[in-house]
């Protein structure tokens, strides 16, 4: 066993331990909530947020003052089959963005006062030097970049596996590193998101393994792909599954024969946040295939994470389905970058503020229902 | 003709003058939303949300900076029929909440820095008098009064109508008052929401009475009633139309035999708003009903109204599958005062943001698409 297996061993069991959320939290929320002046139940699914959270935190009332998002990005071998509108050298490109402060995260991000750690766990192209200069956010609206590079990209998966377990193991550590670094800091919630010129064939390919459903059913356009391209990227993702025909039951299998490096690092940072009993935001469809080896891993990581949104890649509601959580936002996004999960940060704000800011039934003298005020 | 039958015929013409949203702002604002650093569409609902309020508004880069939420309330007559879960006391007890900064609306219109303007335009019980002391927004929290009661609630609409023609004439006009003096003072956005013990069942008979569905197409639980009060207040908005047959082609003659006094004001606010180019964002189901009047009397409203978020109200699906808008958010909310308006604002804002805030390609020095960077 090496280090970075025995590491995930020991976590694998430290969710073990923490078994269901904690139902005494929970009660106590659900409580609070009905004192509340409004219906029983009429916040609907901010409701429901507000006793997840507490049963995931393990306390009635918890509060996230200081939030981050992950994102990690790397690239992919098998791009060079022509899966992607864009070329490779984009995911270099878009780090840079994101320190620069320029992309779509960076905006979302500063808009629910979260801070962006980009890690590249694996980006091929160089990442212009410019943008690396600053070492950390600057004006609030940039990023930090942590370089913890795997290996540079992947290989294509149609040839051989995307990368050795050894490899998918090690980019699981780098994951785990950072918000490992991230709770030491004190961040009390954790929202993922990534970046990698043709990751959602990665992602097809894994949620195809673990589902057993045909790849065409969980694979769509990504950043807006042609017919031709679309036909040429099934095809790309049969022939990957035909070779290494992936255990179900290995997620660490699949992920290394079909996977990406930074979704094998995601699948790091939703495992330690989970340990750390950190309420984690998925964001979009790779992030999603990253929870489904996770939950695959650790089955009690489910009810930890939280679906920030769903996407219009059709194979997104495929994995929420069996993920089992309600996406907060439903917006047809299909951008990444943990987008969606910034904006679900947005209603995490709104459900918390509302348990805390609303007057009860007692102060305001406000009545119950008739059936409570006429006994 | 009254006055107000006058102004309000003067402000359909006004309505009927705008036409179609303004196609060059939108062009221009998809041209903006194109240069900037993600794939062509790949914000989805926010992108279109971007080009509407720029058709709205009749600008390419409209700004919100003073937004408003129009709380109208009045009491119902209909609620001694048994419909609701809460005494009709309830209305004027919410209203002084709301002036106090306790209630959902309040804290959801803080978070996103919007102004609550609360309109009595026929609360029936006192409104406890301490609330109403200051006068206006003291912490940023509380709301301001408008107190322009029409009448005492309306009448039982099981035995005769709800109002006479004119006080409904004169509740929408009371709406235009107050929106014009919010665009005269600069608002530039304006959510509405409602407050109304028994206002589902108005909202009901509306959405019956106006689209010819059947009760039972379009009545839901409203605050949370069981079974029996559920059944009795299907068999009220039943024998209701039965006894009035409102023309479903007279909007205002619906709203006076089975509407409420805050539906009508809120009717008014509604096509104020459109008439001043500001974007209306609406709530749930009772504001869907004010704004399927709307639509009925000035049919270019209809893509000046933003949808908000669809309640868990069975009606409110096919209300806003009438308007033809998209919603927002899918929150299972059933509150109403406007708060899923409120939170709408916040992804009114990601929007806007996302709009002025990120990167270009060239700006950034990202590839485009490969055919285009291959030519």
């Amino acid at each position: 066993m090496t280090n970075d297996e025995r590491r995930l061993a020991a976590l694998l069991d430290v969710i073990d331990a923490l078994g269901p959320l904690d139902a005494a939290s929970m009660a106590e929320a659900t409580a609070t909530l009905d004192g509340l002046t409004k219906p029983p139940g009429s916040l609907g699914v901010l409701e429901s947020l507000v006793t997840q959270l507490a049963g995931i935190s393990g306390t009635p009332r918890p509060t996230f003052p200081r939030r981050a998002i992950v994102v990690a990005a790397a690239d992919h071998g098998v791009v060079r089959r022509g899966v992607s509108a864009y070329p490779a050298s984009v995911t270099g490109q878009m780090v840079a963005n994101f320190l620069a402060g320029g992309a779509a995260i960076n905006v979302l991000a500063a808009a629910v006062d979260a801070e962006v750690t980009v890690i590249d766990v694996g980006v091929a192209s160089p990442i212009p030097a410019s943008a690396t200069m600053g070492g950390g956010p600057v004006d609030g609206r940039s990023a930090t970049l942590i370089r913890a590079p795997v290996r540079s990209g992947t290989d294509d998966m149609t040839v051989r596996a995307a990368m050795s377990r050894t490899d998918a193991l090690r980019a699981i550590a780098v994951g785990l590193d950072v918000v490992e670094s991230l709770a030491g800091l004190g961040v009390d919630l954790i929202a993922v998101g990534e970046m990698g010129i043709g990751n959602t064939t990665a992602a097809s390919a894994i949620v195809s393994a673990l589902t057993g459903l045909p790849p065409e059913r969980v694979t769509g356009r990504g950043t807006g792909i042609d017919d031709p391209t679309h036909a040429r990227k099934l095809e790309t993702i049969s022939r990957a599954l035909d070779r290494h025909r992936p255990d179900p039951a290995d997620p660490i299998g699949v992920l290394a024969a079909v996977g990406g490096l930074e979704i094998a690092a995601l699948v790091g940072v939703l495992l330690g946040a989970v340990a750390a009993r950190r309420p984690v935001v998925l964001d979009g469809f790779i992030t999603g295939a990253a929870a489904l080896i996770a939950v695959g891993l650790a089955p009690d990581a489910g009810p930890r994470l939280i679906a920030g949104h769903r996407s219009s890649e059709p194979g997104h509601a495929i994995v929420l389905e069996r993920l089992g959580g309600r996406p907060l936002l439903e917006l047809d996004l299909r951008l990444g970058e943990g987008t969606g999960a910034a904006m679900a940060i947005g209603l995490i704000d709104a459900a918390v503020t509302l348990r805390d800011g609303m007057a009860t039934f007692g102060s305001a003298g406000v009545s119950g229902p008739v059936e409570r005020v006429r006994p």
